[in-house]
């Protein structure tokens, strides 16, 4: 059992805090404030105790583990709220990604090219083990990736610490994930290939006509 | 028999202006000068004569269907050099990538996000039917699907010609691709979309260890 911080309310932040919980994980929801609703209506559907919110804060000081599963364009100044001294030393695992819907859908990304939001919030966090995961999928085969094509489709990781990639790595096999479908990429800096992939994300899923679908690298 | 353009002389040139004529095609490799070394080398290979060499202003005269093999940050450069005189009307199947290398691999784009160099082209040359296609992979893949996975993989195509489409569609099957792996995302600005790929692409080559790898979308 770990204890598990996961920051966010939406689809993703719930979707995660239920798998976490699900393997036993004692898991604390961040939000803006200590009694969001949302967050409350998820801590009521887990009756034994497990499932808990609280603040940003609250949650980074409780969780040995944060999911950061906040909005993109939101992120940095969320981290911030939740102090630097509460995630210091910690795994952080990002699956955001800097959509910015503010001209409508197709988004664009808020940073691209020449930087990323992974490379961002590690920059901002020099001291948290950042791993950019799973932000090129639809959440529900995050934790179930037998949702699609039994599986047999990829995921990829990247973070500058090794065990904290392999942390994840060993994480994301517990989520359902077959070792041979995680790929490691290397450092942070390879974020800027995951993020990019969100602009092609959005348009195949017009023309797959659904979310639920993935990237499967052949050879 | 069509009769194309291929602009560029390197490996990409060479290997789609090879398949063309393959196919029984006529083909002018354009370059900068009309007696350019490497394409009087290829045009030797060829022995039949339906290989010639020109500049980028004769091969785009010649050809009823031009093919960009282009280095991406000298395209718009190339195309003005070759005369909108000889490109309207027709045909122009875009398959570079606005890589840029100055500052080493792995490369950024000169335009992305917000843009893309196939919207570039298209804004430049509002008569050319421009259609983006095979920029997500080695080259020797575009021209023989079955090199990776028994040609179980897949390409996309976007344009704001439906019939120009539908036309690299039917050239794409020439070239060995199996109809359901060709995804038509629809107009121009899907190129933001593919063109994005490639951040990932350079970077999935170095967990991969070649380049001989492809995306596969699975639902």
């Amino acid at each position: 059992m770990s204890k598990f911080a996961v920051l966010g309310t939406g689809m993703v932040g719930k979707t995660i805090g239920n798998k976490l919980v699900e393997l036993g994980h004692k898991v604390m929801m961040g939000s803006r404030t200590h009694n969001n609703e949302k967050a409350a209506e998820w801590v009521a559907k887990h009756s034994h105790g497990n499932a808990l919110q609280g603040t940003f804060e609250d949650a980074s000081r409780f969780g040995d583990y944060i999911f950061n599963c906040t909005k993109g364009m939101m992120a940095l100044e969320i981290l911030d709220s939740a102090n630097v001294e509460n995630l210091n030393g910690k795994i952080l695992i990002d699956i955001t990604n800097p959509l910015d819907f503010t001209n409508g859908f197709p988004p664009t990304l808020t940073v691209s090219n020449s930087n990323s939001l992974g490379e961002q919030i590690q920059a901002k966090f020099p001291e948290v083990k950042v791993v950019k995961a799973l932000n090129t999928m639809n959440c529900n085969i995050m934790v179930n990736p037998k949702l699609v094509n039994q599986g047999d489709h990829d995921t990829f990781i990247c973070g500058n610490d090794e065990h904290a990639r392999k942390w994840v790595t060993e994480l994301l096999t517990q989520f359902g994930w077959e070792a041979k479908h995680i790929i490691d990429l290397g450092d942070i800096s390879n974020s800027r290939g995951t993020e990019q992939l969100l602009p092609m994300w959005v348009r195949l899923m017009g023309a797959v006509g659904s979310p639920m679908f993935q990237f499967k690298i052949v050879q």
